[in-house]
């Protein structure tokens, strides 16, 4: 094993759940609990919100400089604010007039480890 | 940085095409592709479908052998596995009564490292 390998299976260890998809099967409960995150990001919307939360400074982003982005309605970004929010990939606190979101790094991470490719993918 | 981030961000550079979500936004034509790709992996059905070819022996699985594990039947199995291959993340090989199936791990690697969170996430 590499040790970039090695590296990448620390990872999956340390954030749970589940080892990478390309070293066992995942059970049928494990596969539904990762679809809905997996569903919650496959829009183009919505995996767009999360990495300009995530990567915003400061790690968290007001709601207020999300929907500029966006050529859509406030309400519709609201709505796809939710669906990530009730997919556990974000939450939001309220401060003042605004709602202030923020990522879970541990949903990320946990996401990220499971789609581990094999060594011999990595180097290609 | 520590050894492991390092090694992470490598990674995101060989797979290519998109940084980490935590570094950067991704752009509306990335977060588009990207999201095809989750949005097909947002299935229960499909998920573990990906599972089950990608940890199968040889790297490649028997479509014969795949529908054994469901209770669904053999057109809904197909269906599902077409979603996964116009994804792009796996690709069948007619060999003689059957269709075997292997994952594309530089897709899954791809989306991997898009996902990897910040160092302070993987230490948790």
């Amino acid at each position: 094993m590499s040790k970039q390998e090695r590296t990448l299976v620390e990872l999956a260890e340390v954030v749970g759940c589940c080892s990478p998809l390309v070293r066992e099967p995942l059970s049928a409960e494990q596969s539904t609990e990762l679809a809905r995150l997996f569903k919650a990001m496959g829009d183009p919307v919505r995996l767009r919100l999360l990495s300009l939360i995530a990567s915003h400074a400061g790690g968290e982003a007001c709601v207020c400089e999300l929907t500029d982005v966006f050529d859509l309605s406030g309400p519709t970004i609201s709505h796809h604010l939710k669906v990530l929010r009730e997919a556990g990939l974000i939450s939001g606190e309220r401060r003042g007039t605004w709602v202030y979101y923020r990522v879970h790094p541990e949903a990320l991470g946990r996401l990220s480890a499971v789609l581990v490719p094999t060594e011999a993918a990595v180097g290609q």
